[in-house]
């Protein structure tokens, strides 16, 4: 198989093994750039020569080293271009920093290469990862099509092949939607284990570090790597053991009727192979879930735009002005402290439960590069701080939609090991007529 | 009077109509700077020839101009060394960043540049304003004795006359335990209303950007500056329509003899010049606040810190690795969730009062630079996230301790025009024998 298209998981044992060399992964991944760039346009920049030098010399370590080496050893990442890199420009997709070279890498750049990572190069996003100017990307399932954003680059050169991982950011479904959109693996790990400094501030509440791969156990490893939970992964339990629940949330009504098909079809589907699934409804009380959302979002965006505002408005979208709003301080207080206390109550509803289920995005992604998609079926998990992790699908059309799983702060982990169990049965052979048609 | 001794407010005053230039305040500073520096040791960095063209550059601004300049316009600011400065360097006095140039200035220090300020100096702090390595600056008001930490060159520089304001921060007690040590005012303002963007991060749900002045009147214009509060200053009340409540707080018994003297004089004070002055107890529901705001901070202090601690970890000081622990999940959530809960509580049982008085530290500042004193008084309203200001008054010894009022979140307003009222009376020369002894 060409190296591009490992796993991390594969590509880290086939470097271990000697089958393949870091510099064979690193220039089968530049070649799958420079065939797909053209049409994808995923990065913002590329650091060939940097590295291909780099994977030399984790070559040579290899050879030299006689104890265990890091678990991204030799292993290129795409860096979502909100998040600083010491050797590659972070431009945020702003005329404001155009070229702009940070100098020092983001703490979650730091941690990658500690571990033995590559920055292979920055991936398009969504001006600030905010609003305003979309990424140029295409999705790589139908060049037509949106890849989501506002990780648009991330999440379509893990899924063309050109990278097995890359990290993104959510704020409102940044992450999760353009893993569903593109069909590959996302993860929005419990709002806080990450350190987010050194990326783009919009919502200091909301902002999460993530990151995209192609398959689960590739999630669980850099889950590993940034140290998210306390329990290290466990094997995946036997379907009887897991209880899951599905959870249409109060937005089920936009969802797609192909989304709610594919959607219903996997609860089935995983009810027919001897799941025990319980529907969990939110009620009144997460009504306005998404509506506390938004008002935090904009009112903490507010402060974080504040300087750019102040020192070059005219060079700012008007996506990014609307997102920058006075909130009355008695609305955004009662918004505060009521996600505090849903927060707790989510934790409770969901304890008894190693999942739930829920959709990842309202359906397909959208044609045209104008409308990077609805956050709705996300802003409210990550208003949640909760672990959301997201699995392809293929819808009708043969274009994918992700299954979400969600759970509890903290239960990463837990969702991780649910999330193997729920892929072994819908990522089954026998279940394609069903699901994956 | 020499320019450098001049306040924010006198000096933005005396720059508009012309009676001082920038430039005069600017090498007046940089004078006061030279005489005082070697026994004070308050900066980490000196921008005397930048500031210098900075200043004659807002002179001739001031000449040209028909219409109204920044709110700031030629003032030189200290900015302390864990903030990001575009021309200085930051070295948050770790090994690691000697020399480091982030090549952009942090959020606060663009909103501040454009407003019209002028970076005059990077000012010592504690190794990451965690702990650590202490600053080397002393205290002016006792060159034996400590400034107080972490914001230690800010808060000396201000209370030495070197500068008329500075930026510090406060994730325990990093503001307003140095202010009251060195005799100046301070403020943390509300939590999320200054953003911390290239600020090093310690604890995200703890880190707040706040001030130092010589005045109250600085406080409130940079609070302005900072668009901080919903409400712009009111004038301040007269002081028999200011409600006041004072508050022992759990840890009465850690403050020192001194300490409660003082305060409870100038409880004593306001009340016979005719305040109405409430006890306010927080109770039980308030016994473990410091504890819950030390675990949230160790815990989170390993996620800001991982990657340090996986790339140079011989290069962070046992103290800053003592700060970083792995909290079971169980532990960290009950404590967040427990802020959260006490957050809104106390905002309601400090909602009745314009401010809530209670001691700004433990007592004087301790004598010698190893210990940089206690923030058992600071620690409990940094978790809390309400605004925090303090004013300066005399001990029996002839060093200073602060008085601190505080109020519920987003009251930065109300607070600031409670204190000015307070100021009047505790500030007045007739109780001069009671208070300022």
């Amino acid at each position: 198989m060409q190296p591009n298209r490992l796993t991390l998981t594969e590509a880290r044992a086939a470097i271990a093994e000697g089958s393949i060399t870091s510099e064979d992964l690193v220039r089968a991944c530049l070649a799958r750039i420079a065939e797909r760039e053209p049409a994808v346009r995923a990065f913002a920049a590329v650091n060939a020569e940097g590295a291909l030098a780099a994977a030399r010399n984790a070559d040579k370590a290899l050879l030299l080293s006689d104890g265990p080496l890091g678990p991204l050893h030799g292993i290129p990442v795409g860096i979502k271009d909100v998040i600083d890199t010491a050797d590659l420009p972070t431009e945020h997709n702003s005329i404001i920093y155009k070229g702009f070279r940070p100098g020092q890498d983001a703490a979650c750049v730091a941690t990658l290469r500690a571990a033995g990572a590559i920055v292979l190069g920055k991936t398009e996003t969504i001006e600030f990862a905010a609003h305003g100017r979309n990424a140029v990307t295409r999705n790589p399932r139908d060049l037509s099509r949106t890849p989501g954003g506002s990780s648009s680059g991330s999440a379509a050169a893990v899924a063309d092949q050109m990278i097995p991982v890359a990290l993104g950011t959510q704020t409102g479904g940044s992450l999760i939607r353009p893993a569903s959109f593109c069909g590959i693996f996302g993860m929005k790990p419990t709002f806080g284990t990450v350190s987010t400094e050194g990326a783009k501030r919009f919502s200091s509440s909301l902002d999460t570090i993530g990151w995209y791969t192609r398959s689960l156990e590739d999630l669980a490893l850099i889950t590993e790597v940034f140290e998210v939970s306390d329990a290290s992964l466990p094997p995946p339990p036997p379907l009887h053991s897991v209880k899951l629940a599905w959870c249409r949330t109060p937005y089920w009504d936009r969802a797609t009727a192909g989304m709610q098909a594919t959607f219903e079809a996997a609860v089935a589907a995983l009810r027919s192979a001897g799941a025990t699934l319980t529907e969990l409804d939110l009620g009144e009380a997460f009504a306005d879930v998404n509506d506390l959302k938004e008002r935090i979002m904009r009112a903490e965006g507010r402060v974080a735009f504040l300087n750019l505002q102040r020192t070059v408005p005219h060079l700012l979208s008007p996506g990014i002005r609307a997102r920058m709003e006075r909130t009355q301080d008695r609305l955004l207080l009662s918004a505060l402290d009521r996600a505090a206390l849903l927060r707790t109550e989510f934790d409770r509803v969901a304890a008894p439960f190693d999942a739930v289920i829920t959709p990842a995005a309202t359906g397909i992604a959208p044609e045209g590069l104008s409308f990077a998609g609805d956050p709705i079926f996300n802003g409210m998990w990550t208003l949640l701080h909760v672990p959301c992790i997201t699995l392809p699908l293929l819808e009708e059309s043969g274009l994918p939609v992700g299954l979400q799983l969600v759970g509890p702060r903290y239960n990463d982990g837990k969702i991780l090991a649910a999330a193997a169990t729920v892929w072994g049965i819908l990522n089954s052979p026998d279940l394609d007529s069903l699901i994956r048609r």
